[in-house]
């Protein structure tokens, strides 16, 4: 059985690193942590929603008509098909939950696509 | 779209009562939040994970053979058909992710089954 996940103990883990980290798994869903600073790559999931809930900083979800602005407590679910790019101008704590196999770029693809390690 | 969700506000919505309350959806889950204090009925879900994350006060989800105790910030996804019984000795607020049509009691039933509201 998994055991209970500590959020801020999760992101103490991954100290400077800005990787996507797997803290658990509920069904065929993943729950990934990561710490993020900047901008992201636009990008849509075609085949999922995609649950961002903000631990630590400030993140804003560009989309093409508005921004989102996501602080500590607050999450969003971004619908499947619609074009996203996260940014953060501090150092921000994610928790995401989506489909095991959802790719972080999504459709875009490129250098920014990396698989989480496991934490 | 659905727009942002501030846990802490939706919390407040609920005011003193112990209903469970979606606040949104990610594919065919509910993210449901609720207050609870006491002890809920033994129960299990055998077709489903259940994802319990504490935002305020101190859960103690009671299984046969442990007790798992989450704090704030904590998070613990319960496995399919194991048996749990939640317990709170203070009120707790908690956001609870898991299937559509995941009923409160599982597989116990019984007079505390509810029908979430939505908020």
């Amino acid at each position: 059985m998994d055991d209970r996940i500590n959020l801020a103990e999760k992101f103490a883990l991954l100290g400077s690193e800005y990787q996507p980290a797997i803290v658990g798994y509920m069904n065929d869903y993943k729950l990934v942590v990561v710490k993020t600073k900047g901008e992201f790559v636009w990008h849509k999931h075609d085949e999922t929603d995609e649950l961002f809930l903000v631990v630590a900083g400030r993140l804003v979800i560009q989309f093409r008509d508005r921004d989102v602005v996501l602080e500590p407590g607050e999450l969003f679910v971004v619908p499947r098909g619609v074009e996203h790019c996260p940014k953060a101008d501090v150092e921000t704590h994610v928790l995401l939950i989506e489909p095991r196999e959802t790719l972080n770029t999504g459709d875009a693809g490129g250098d920014r696509t990396v698989a989480p390690i496991e934490i």
